[in-house]
């Protein structure tokens, strides 16, 4: 084995899922990734995982996704070679791949706003290959990588490449979750999940989960949410104000991206309460200003800045967080055609979070 | 005169200006108040002022505003009887009517969300009469009246009725104006204008002001405006886009309450940045969520809770804010038609806040 | 037993604990509160509490305290009566008595510092009769009584008197405890503990606790602590940042009151960690500077306010938060005598908070 | 002269200011410094300035300080060389050096706290050859240097290096300065007199300045101080509680670093303030708990993380700020031994930042 590794690692190709334009991707040879920038590292893949915008750029919804690119922007790897300019880690070294790439030096990132890196950001598969491969090129690897500590699972590590900090950032922390709050959730998706649970992090007195599938709504319940609601009779927002005797919640989470689920948090966001915008949306909607004007409600949009990972890796370490919950399915990397059909079926196959591992890494 | 003053205060009538549907006002024969719960007061007017609400109003699309209703919701006075359980003050007392009445006991005034007072809130014109008279009833005396301090200027403290602490809370707090920011105002009425002298108070860089008329604009710049932008050709976002080398602006405060002032603020937004929306709206706005999702805004909508006039009063009292200079006309208090006419012209008369006095008060 | 209820009800006497100068107490007849201000209200005890400081006021530690004044400062009851001027609360509400008054109006209040209340604070025992008793006289009752809600356990709710607020604001809240944090409490008796509960509301990574006691440290660690530490030996500090790796802690809480403990916290502190000074201090403390200097700490100081009793009322009734655990001995009402020996053996009797039940009321 | 220059870039050796040890300093010839690693730059210095720290060195009393030692640790310049990994910097551009060194990688610098960058910081001098000299060279360039805009005044410029983030960060910030505030600031030399003018960014209503010393109190009212308190009849406290009418005052900021300016502040501050230490200490202080255990205080520490410099280059910019006012003498750089001579006689010579400048340059 460990020779094969070293035959794999003088190897020029690898093998890697590529997009061969809207409905067409093939698992195939690929030129194995150099350094390019003296910051830049290689990392091995070891695990990676497949994310809802995967499947949208197989559809073709993100045109400005090249034909030919290498998809995936989640995983953790092993440092295979590193730029002469990389302080921080040495070849070997475990990391954590961040779905954002951020210089650390530009004003965007020197005010924790990696999302916005004016030379970086989610440019992984949008504009250089990304992590479903058995190789990827990580640019600015200092800043763009984190050490995965000896103890931590490689499950675990992988959903804190994009899930688990788009959940908290965007939604909990943008919610503003504070211990007693009432919060709702719309989305009860693998992004969804994730902010339920790093909403627990600062212990709300309830959590109310909205979707439309009571499998995912029973999957909900058993992470920690404390109310359901099934929205697909178009009642969702009775029920809310309902269950909280007409005041609405205090924290109210989209995590879908299409206009209607974001009018189910504008109608039951309480006064002074927070609409936190999760979701990747393709249109415009509609915002009630006529009367949230004097409502004192604040609304946040925001693209995962990762500046929380490490926060969250030592929630991880600690036990109390246990984002491994999140994983449904497991497949060997070489696999991972079968395993777009499992996640592209996701409600048939109850999939939430399916990796992949490269057991002979 | 002080026979006069004596006398009227056994009076049991009082002029004041009242609704009688839209279009028609007059400046009538009023009962004069009286105390009905222990915690009211009754204040005799010596200034006041007309807020464009007070317009609205009047062109009836505010139909929740009864007929008979005395109008203003701003003033200053001197506290003529207090009930029972009135403890903060003593008649005799000058005080600032705060355009919000709160309780201060429920769950919301115990946050600062005073707008939102359980049995108070706005009620002034809308549920019971406003300050538009020689005298008026303030229910919960104790937390809805701020002592003026005698050395105060009378217009001066009517500003802080309303208007400053409109523009300061819903569009400068909200908008998180720190030193060295770059922050645009749609809209240099006086409720911008309010928004421009308190945005002051935190040291931003430029302050670009918006807005369809030249007279306007120049006055901004008077109050401290760093650069002015006429928007009736459309080019507002251009012309903002081109001044901050197509960066945007960090807070975007919007005083006019129309979709497309709405619009220019979600145009000109920098990633990361503010809209702090103070204008009140009748109609719903298109949200651009398929480009703003992913540029890390923050937008809120707020009525202002008052919550900020101790404060602003200290900052009027050492003199760092003017509010007396957006006053534009004054007049006798039994003058209060002639200066409707003035302010019901606002454009043709260079008006900002006119304000009228009792001098025999 | 009603009968009973309505003959004490008519009664002009009650029992209660009469503190007769150092070392000596008295459970005995003393006149029945009455109105008094029309914010007053009188409330019957049904579960009342021992605190530590109770203790040193018996051993004469605070010498403003009156001879023949009665005791306590914790605990929840039933409206008896109430004056014209309240509000919130009606005869025979269920509510919990906060430790602090607060008239709800000065400026003190209106920013939450209810603890300095211009003409309240902490005036339970030290300047009017406090809650060990079978009735007792509670001014401002609208601000500083809580409804109890029904579901709520009377012992859980007890410990919101004081206990719970006084670890969450003056120990969790400004130490700054967040997810992922380090936190060092020291003293792990019921301040302390209360300090490890509410710390648990924001995900601490480790919550090491300190104190001479091992009992005392084993309940810590079945109530949440992930580490403990005697320091008996004088070694904690090396202990500490042993644990730590030589980083020292995000915020060492200081629950005890002596200069040992204080200067335990000053040097397990981290680089830009938090001291959140707790205990009640009877002398100076040298403060090392010439260190510390440059060290980015923050130190605080606060005397509770009680402002975050309605949030922490909403975690107990979730269950996120059970206070109850806190609760060692129970005795009725009546043994009043009998619960302050155990009280004062705490080391011996193993006990935390003993709490004591008008099982008559 | 453009000659001579490129003649100098080619020399080896360059003049610079030498601690040889307790008392003695010479201008000398020096090795020109030179590239080591790859992160890092070579400046010409065009301005620089003398600190108290640099006297304090020169007095012997930082011993860590080794006997051949460029001194100086603040200035502006442009650079010369840079290594192969600066990325953000070219020859020739103009910057501002920063006192603290950072790598903008580790975990410290991530948070924003580059004074305890873990292999960098507070090095310049006490590590490595400082800036009084004709070239610097500056590790961790990216994070370490700001451009300076083309339009800015190098004077003001050579303030952002050190003072003016040193009386903002740990003054200011840490004082939490509002508008309204009531504001004390203890010293009045050139880091109290940076408190002076970056508070006024924040508009608090009176700033009480303190020293013992008349001419700079008289700078202080020209810089924008309100009150002013000669402390040196031992009577400082009395009179700014009188000031306060015995409130205290809402943010005490400490800029000597003594014992006795510590007491005052502690002895001035108002329920609820913040005492924010500036100065450096060279022993403990008592900290009176005693008292101040309840009085709910906030009480910081903080060497300078310069991470607010961008911010105050843009209020320079908007002529909001203008740190210019805090020279008083200038020199010619090659004026070295001269300069050193009249900032040590700093009282006589009513001196507050001496520059010195390059014109060869």
């Amino acid at each position: 084995m460990q020779i094969t590794a070293n035959d794999q690692t003088k190897a020029t190709t690898m093998k890697a899922l590529v997009y061969h334009g809207p409905g067409r991707r093939a698992w195939e040879d690929r030129p194995k990734p150099t350094i390019i920038e003296a910051t830049d590292a290689i990392v091995r893949i070891t695990t990676t995982t497949i994310c809802g915008t995967d499947l949208h750029i197989l559809k073709g919804d993100l045109p400005t996704v090249a034909v030919g690119r290498i998809l995936g922007h989640e995983g953790v790897g092993i440092i295979e070679e590193i730029g002469a300019n990389v302080l921080s880690f040495h070849k070997g070294d475990k990391v954590i791949i961040s779905c954002v790439t951020s210089c650390g030096r530009c004003s965007f990132c020197r005010k924790g706003m990696y999302s916005h890196c004016s030379t970086g950001g989610w440019i992984l598969v949008y504009q250089i290959d990304g992590t479903q491969a058995e190789y990827v090129r990580i640019p600015y690897a200092d800043n763009s990588l984190y050490a995965q500590p000896p103890e931590t699972d490689d499950e675990a590590a992988t959903m804190l490449s994009d899930i688990l900090p788009t959940g908290h950032e965007c939604g909990v922390l943008n919610g503003q979750v504070k211990p007693g709050d009432v919060v709702a959730i719309v989305g009860a998706g693998p992004i969804g999940l994730s902010a339920l649970l790093t909403a627990q992090l600062y212990s709300p007195a309830e959590i109310i989960m909205i979707d439309l599938d009571d499998n995912r709504l029973k999957v909900a319940l058993s992470l920690g949410a404390t109310k359901m609601v099934n929205s697909s009779d178009g009642k969702a927002v009775e029920r809310v104000m309902a269950l909280t005797q007409g005041a609405g919640v205090d924290a109210a989470i989209e995590a879908v991206g299409v206009p209607a689920t974001f009018g189910i948090c504008q109608a039951i966001v309480a006064a002074g309460g927070r609409i936190a915008n999760v979701g990747v949306h393709g249109k415009p909607v509609e915002l009630h200003l006529e009367t949230l004007w004097s409502h004192n409600i604040t609304l946040t949009t925001r693209l995962v800045d990762t500046v929380t990972t490490p926060m969250l890796l030592k929630t991880v370490r600690s036990g109390r967080l246990n984002p491994k919950k999140l994983v449904s399915h497991r497949f060997e990397l070489s696999e991972m055609m079968k395993a777009y059909d499992t996640f592209g079926n996701a409600a048939k196959e109850h999939a939430l979070k399916v990796v992949l591992k490269n057991t002979c890494a």
